[in-house]
C-alpha cells in the first residue's frame, strides 16, 4: 500500500507535478479496452526520461511496491491494469523520435509514440513500420513491443518482434540495460530482445526502441470479394496462401460484422461473408497477383469481386475493416464486448470459423467473427448485456470454449493481444511444462514480483 | 571425469553399441571447422530418441558431468567442442522428417537432418527452408537452430530464428518440454523459442524442430557484376537495399577471393571486386528488378554486368560463391584460416570492408573478405602459417581488431556463426550489463552449468 511519504518521495524523483493520486487520474488508468473490472493504481507517475523510470522502479523495488507500465491503454486483455494497485508508470509523455537513420532503415523512438504518428513521420521519408494494430491511432510502440502486437499486415510483413533491433530496458531493480544491435542480424548471445518483446511489462520497462523499417510500396491494390458461405471465403484464404500469393492483408468478416460495418460506416457492402484483400508491390507483380486471386475467388463461387479503383475508396474500405470492432461496439450501445483472439494453423482456419458460428447458434449468443485470415488469426466479439442475468457468465464460457477448441486443433490462445488477465487461465494447458520455464525466468529477472504483477501467469 | 561405471551406465540407457570411448571416435568429435585446439570428450553417445537424450542428460545432471550436443560439426567458432570433456551427444543419427504438413507450410524434423537433404525432400513438394548456410551439405537443422544460422538468402528471407515455430527441448535436468505453437503467430507468454534458438546448446538440447516453410520461387535470376573498386561495389549494395530492391542474395567477393575462386573452381571471372546478386519471384517482378539493378551498377561504373542465362551457369556461379571459403582454404594448403563474421548496419558496410583491407596491408597479412553484403555481414579469412613464428598471434590480433572496429561502428561480433569459443572475449564489450541478464538466465536454466560449458560466456 502506498502512503503519503511514498507519494512525496516519488515527487522528488520526477517532480511533484508529475505525480498524482487524484481519483480522476487513477480512474483514467484503471482499465484498458477490455471487459474486466477496472482497478486503480495507488498513484500515477508520468516519467519523462529513462533516468526517471529507473529511479521510480528502483524506489518500487526498495519498497516492495507493484509497478505497472501503461501507454496507449488500447489493449484488449487487461494487460496494463494495475490489479494489485501500486505505482502506475504512465509512459505516454515519452513519445519522441530520438533518431531516424534513414540510411539504415532504422528509427529510435521512445515507447509512448503512437503508431499512426510514427508512420506519418516515416512516410515523409518513404518508410514505414508495417505491423498494423487495429487501434493504430491510440496504440503506442511501447504497448506493441510489450504485447508483440501485429494486425492486418502481419501476413506479409510479420509481427512487432520481427522489427525490434534494440531495446533500452529498466530492470526490476532499476538497472538500465541496452540489448540488441544496430546490425540487421546477429548470432551473439541469448535473444533477450525476443524475451522482452511480448513480456507485457513483467520483466522490465522499455524506455527506448530501435525499429527496423521497410520502404513504402510502389503501389497498393485492394479487393473486396463476397461469398455465399464462410466455407467458400475461408477456402479462398487457404488456396491463396498455400498457392503462394503474397497479400499484404487478407481479412475475413462474417455476415454480422459486415452488417454492423454497413450500418456504422455508411457502406453498402453485400451482406454475406466477405474478404478484404490488399497487395503491396510494383505494378507488374500486383497485376499478376490480382489475376490469380480472381481465379481463386471464381473457383469458390464468388458473388462479387470488386477492386478499389481509387485511393479514396481503398482507404474508406480499409478504415471500415479496421473499425470493425468499433462498428460492432456502436451497434450494441451499452453492451459489453468479450473479445477473442485465437490463432490456428492455416489448414484449421475454416474449422475454427465454423466452430465459432455453430457455438453462437447453439448457445443463443451473438458472436461476431472477423480477423486476419491469412495468419489464421480469428477475432470474436461476444455481445453481453450485463443486466441480463447469467449472460456475462454464459459469454465467458463460450469464449473459453473457443480458446479450448483452438488449443485442441494446435492453435494458440492469443495471436496478437497478449495474455494479460484474459488468457491466464489457458497458459497451463497451452504451455505445459514450459510454463515452469517462463516462471523460472520471471523469478530470476523479477525476484520480488513487483513488475506488472498478476499478468500472464495464472495466480496460485 | 568419466569413469568406467559411467560408460556402462550410459550403455544401459542407449545400448552399449551406441556409446564409445575409442580414440578415433573421440578425435572425430574434438574439433569443428574452426581453428581452435581440438579437445576430446570422454565419451561419445549416439542417442536415437528424445527419451534417450532425456535419460542421458539426466544422468549427466545427477553426476555433474559436462554434456555437449554435436551435430554437423561444420560450425566455425568451436561451438560444439567439448573443452571440458564429459559426454558428447552425437545427434546426427536423429535425422528423420517426422511430419510434413504441406497444407500448413510446416515440417517437423529431428535435429540431425542435413540442410540440403531436408530441402531436397521439401523441393518435391514445391517448398523450401530458406536460410542457406555456406556448408549446406553438412550443416544440420539442429546446428542451425543452435547457432541461429543463416547465409546468403537471409537478406530476403531472414534467419533461422524467424522460421522456428516449435521446439522440443531436453532441459538440464532431463525434463522434456515443448514450446511454441503450430499457429503462424502468437503473443502467448514469453518467447522461449527465440531464447533456445541461438543458445548453442547451453540452455537445453533440441530434439525436435517445427519449421515454417516457404514456397519455391516461380523464377530465379542471377547476375554477376564486377567493379573497379570495393567502394563502387559496396555503393551498389547500399543503393540497392536502400532503394527498395528485394534480392534473394547480394554477395560481395574481394579481388583475392575472386582469384582463389577462379583458381579452385575453374572459372574465369574478372579479377576485381565482384557482386553476385540473385532474385526470386515471378517473371515480371524479376525483370523490373534486374533493370533497376543494372542502372545502379552503371551509376557505379560497373566493368561487367552479366546475367546467368542458363540454370547450369547460375548454379555453377552460386556454387562458386558458396565454396568461397573452401577455395581460399585449398589455395593455401596446410595453412590455418582464422574466420571472421562481423555484421554492421548497412551504411557502415563500406567502412567495414575498407577497414579490413587497410588492416591487411598495414599488418602485412593475407586477409580475404567476402560475405552477405545485403545484410552488412562480412566474412574474413586471415591466412596463418603456424610454422612462421608469431603469425598466428598476429592474425588473431588482426581479427580482434576487426571485431572491435565493428563494435565501435554499431555492429555485432557475429552475424551468423555464433559465439562459441571465438567470440567470448567480445561479449562484455558488446552486451555490457545485459550480459549479466544472459548469465542470470543461464544460471536459472542450468544451475549446475553442465550444458556445453565454457561457451558464449567469457570464463571467469
Amino acid at each position: 500500500m502506498i502512503i503519503d511519504s511514498d507519494v512525496r518521495a516519488l515527487g522528488e524523483l520526477v517532480g511533484s507535478e508529475n505525480v498524482s493520486t487524484r481519483v480522476a487520474d487513477l480512474e483514467a488508468h484503471a482499465i484498458d479496452e477490455s471487459w474486466f473490472k477496472p482497478h486503480p493504481a495507488d498513484v500515477i507517475v508520468w516519467p519523462s526520461s529513462t533516468e526517471q523510470v529507473s529511479a521510480v522502479v528502483r524506489y518500487a523495488y526498495e519498497n516492495d511496491l507493484p509497478i505497472v507500465p501503461w501507454s496507449g491503454g488500447s489493449s484488449l486483455e487487461g494487460n496494463p491494469v494495475p490489479i494489485h494497485g501500486g505505482i502506475l508508470l504512465a509512459m505516454y509523455r515519452m513519445k519522441s523520435i530520438l533518431e531516424l537513420r534513414e540510411q539504415d532503415l532504422q528509427v529510435v523512438v521512445q515507447p509512448g509514440i503512437i503508431y499512426d504518428d510514427l508512420n506519418a513521420q516515416l512516410g515523409k521519408k518513404g518508410l514505414f513500420f508495417p505491423p498494423a494494430p487495429g487501434s493504430s491511432d491510440v496504440a503506442t510502440i511501447g504497448g506493441m513491443v510489450s504485447n508483440n502486437s501485429s494486425g492486418m499486415r502481419a501476413v506479409k510483413y510479420g509481427v512487432t518482434r520481427n522489427y525490434v533491433l534494440k531495446l533500452r530496458v529498466v530492470l526490476a531493480d532499476g538497472t538500465v540495460i541496452t540489448t540488441g544491435s544496430n546490425a540487421k542480424k546477429t548470432a551473439s548471445g541469448y535473444d533477450l530482445l525476443g524475451l522482452f518483446v511480448g513480456s507485457e511489462g513483467t520483466l522490465g520497462v522499455v524506455t527506448e526502441v530501435t525499429l527496423r523499417l521497410v520502404g513504402l510500396p510502389e503501389k497498393i491494390a485492394a479487393v473486396v470479394a463476397s461469398f455465399e458461405s464462410l466455407r467458400e471465403a475461408t477456402g479462398v484464404v487457404y488456396d491463396s496462401i498455400s498457392g503462394g500469393l503474397d497479400p499484404s492483408a487478407i481479412e475475413i468478416l462474417d455476415t454480422a460484422t459486415i452488417q454492423a460495418t454497413n450500418q456504422q460506416q455508411k457502406l453498402s457492402l453485400r451482406e454475406t461473408p466477405t474478404l478484404f484483400v490488399e497487395f503491396h508491390g510494383n505494378e507488374a507483380a500486383i497485376d499478376e497477383q490480382l489475376e490469380y486471386l480472381r481465379e481463386i475467388c471464381e473457383d469458390h463461387a464468388c458473388l462479387n469481386f470488386e477492386q478499389a479503383t481509387t485511393t479514396d475508396t481503398r482507404i474508406k474500405l480499409w478504415t471500415a475493416r479496421k473499425e470493425a470492432r468499433e462498428s460492432i461496439k456502436n451497434a450494441h450501445p451499452g453492451a459489453t464486448l468479450i473479445s477473442g483472439d485465437v490463432c490456428v494453423p492455416m489448414s484449421k482456419f475454416a474449422d475454427m470459423v465454423d466452430f465459432v458460428h455453430d457455438l453462437g447458434e447453439k448457445e443463443g449468443l451473438i458472436i461476431y467473427a472477423f480477423g486476419h485470415a491469412g495468419d489464421g488469426n480469428l477475432h470474436t466479439e461476444a455481445i453481453v448485456h450485463r443486466e441480463v442475468s447469467g449472460e456475462y457468465e454464459h459469454a465467458l464460457e463460450a469464449t473459453a470454449a473457443i480458446v479450448n477448441h483452438c488449443l485442441e486443433i494446435g492453435g494458440t490462445s492469443t495471436g496478437e493481444h497478449g495474455v494479460g488477465l484474459g488468457k491466464r487461465q489457458f497458459m497451463q494447458r497451452e504451455h505445459g511444462a514450459s510454463l515452469d520455464i517462463m516462471r523460472t525466468i520471471k523469478k530470476a529477472l523479477d525476484p520480488k514480483g513487483i513488475l506488472n504483477p498478476g499478468k500472464i501467469f495464472p495466480e496460485e
